[in-house]
């Protein structure tokens, strides 16, 4: 599937043919992300080395073909991967590094929708934020996919998790996943949080120091209501707090696939115990994207959209 | 020396008697550090445990005595210390794992304005910004007390260091410290730094976002030139950034313990072998406080003011 003039068309493209240690990955589903909808606005380029003009973060499908040296996967394999671009699509080319075993239990709905959050929840949490057990953790937007996805891994880890939630319909749902699910109007009386994550946008920024907890740390890796706020280094310097911006996305290779190694060993073992499950909202096929990315703007469901193929 | 409504008197007080691990030391030097200034106004209270009318944070001085349990030190020993307050009296109490033995070469003056600007510094170059060898260090500030040791640290660990030095006559000093010595003007255009060290104020906000590389760290300990300003989540994003606020006082014991433990492992060992060294600007006796206070205000050296007992 291509974006052309922002119209999501399906076409046909030659075959890609994998390279040193990439995989052809015939797809089985692929997850939307918000990062899709700014593409598709021409607001968010793809990285150098992705495919320019067709879309698509994560993916979930079989290994058709092996480039010369990729070894950690057989022909046939069930992968699933985060990559630059490209994934909405019959075939995608995959780093065999950037690709990850599907957990048994998973079906191609779930496994397409799961790389993209859950990385960049498990990202966040654990490596920018250093979550620790017992910690408070507040996310901030926690219907949406890596919201739900950190709800998830904060309560797995033994955090308590508290989650702002604009719709009053989806907060019991978002309770079902493991978290206090409060409005967003005050949220700053509610602390004191360890960490926040932030997935809404900069108006936040003074509620989210009020409430931070001493040496605590704000990991803001969403801003799509806005990226501009006053800060005040008195507050943070008194709270000794961190506040850091992240993206998944831009990261080079060996970044990305460090993060993924640590999904393998830490998260992947958790979804075949049934501890953790992705939240699917809907499924599309790859001739309904334009309805898949309708939906996903919409707002006001709880999990992924996939494209299915 | 107590302050009493703004003014700094000599007076006497009984003995203060050393509690469990505790030292008391007979203070020789005593450095004069911002907090001092706020703490003189009222502005920066002493924390909960530290005499509320005597100032002083850091001292140098030989053990007079010492309390139950107190065995890192002999009596006699040369020692200096960070404390809560209380620093600048011919007496101080000071817990035994708040002080570091003073390095042979050293005299009184440079031991007592040793371990606040440098504890810091080390703190924040290394463990919150965690400085690695071959990045760019910038500096705001290099010609204050935490500036010129910073920029010693920055160099003795192998990375590349850049500092801000507002006024012209005190830049070739600061370039004998081992910094490229620029001017604030446009230092934004000066980047990329890994890690910048803001010892002015919010108005270097915006500047250090745009000069910083990518995966940076601000870390920010000082805002004597003002503490608000706009911050761009999405450049903090796109860099991967990180900003982080940080204080040395309000610090419970073990983790100035800590702090001090790493200065003395990395740091006394580069004094012995006079690698490092405690730039003084003038010494004062303790009835010449009033002085020695408006020569630190006054700014324009380079350099530690120590008061001498």
């Amino acid at each position: 599937m291509v974006v052309k003039s922002g119209k999501l068309l399906v076409e046909e493209r030659p075959d890609p043919q994998p390279g040193s240690h990439e995989l052809m990955v015939r797809v089985r589903a692929a997850g939307l992300n918000g990062a899709d909808m700014l593409q598709r606005k021409g607001a968010y380029p793809a990285p150098p080395g992705s495919p320019e003009d067709i879309p698509g973060l994560e993916l979930a499908g079989e290994v058709s073909a092996r480039g010369p040296g990729a070894s950690r996967f057989d022909d046939g394999g069930r992968v699933m991967a985060i990559v630059g671009g490209g994934a909405q699509a019959e075939l995608a080319l995959v780093h065999e590094r950037a690709a990850m075993p599907v957990p048994e239990g998973l079906d191609w709905p779930a496994a397409g929708g799961l790389p993209e959050v859950f990385v960049t929840a498990h990202d966040a949490l654990f490596t920018q934020a250093a979550l620790r057990p017992g910690e408070r953790l507040l996310v901030h937007g926690g219907a949406g996919g890596v919201g739900s996805a950190a709800i998830q891994l904060g309560r797995a880890a033994g955090a308590r998790v508290t989650a702002t939630v604009r719709r009053d319909e989806l907060r019991p749902e978002v309770e079902r996943l493991g978290a206090e699910a409060i409005a967003p109007e005050g949220f700053e009386r509610r602390g004191p949080f360890d960490v926040v994550l932030e997935l809404v946008g900069a108006a936040n920024l003074a509620g989210n120091l009020k409430a931070l907890g001493m040496a605590g740390r704000i990991v803001v890796i969403g801003v799509g209501a806005g990226a501009k706020a006053e800060l005040n280094l008195v507050a943070l310097m008194g709270k000794r707090g961190t506040l850091r911006g992240s993206t998944l996305r831009a990261r080079p290779l060996e970044e990305k696939a460090l993060a993924m190694r640590l999904v393998e060993r830490e998260l992947l073992p958790l979804f075949d115990a049934g501890e953790l499950r992705v939240p699917v909202a809907a499924t599309y096929a790859l001739d309904e994207a334009e309805q898949a990315y309708e939906r996903f703007e919409g707002g006001g469901k709880l999990g992924k959209i996939v494209l299915t193929l």
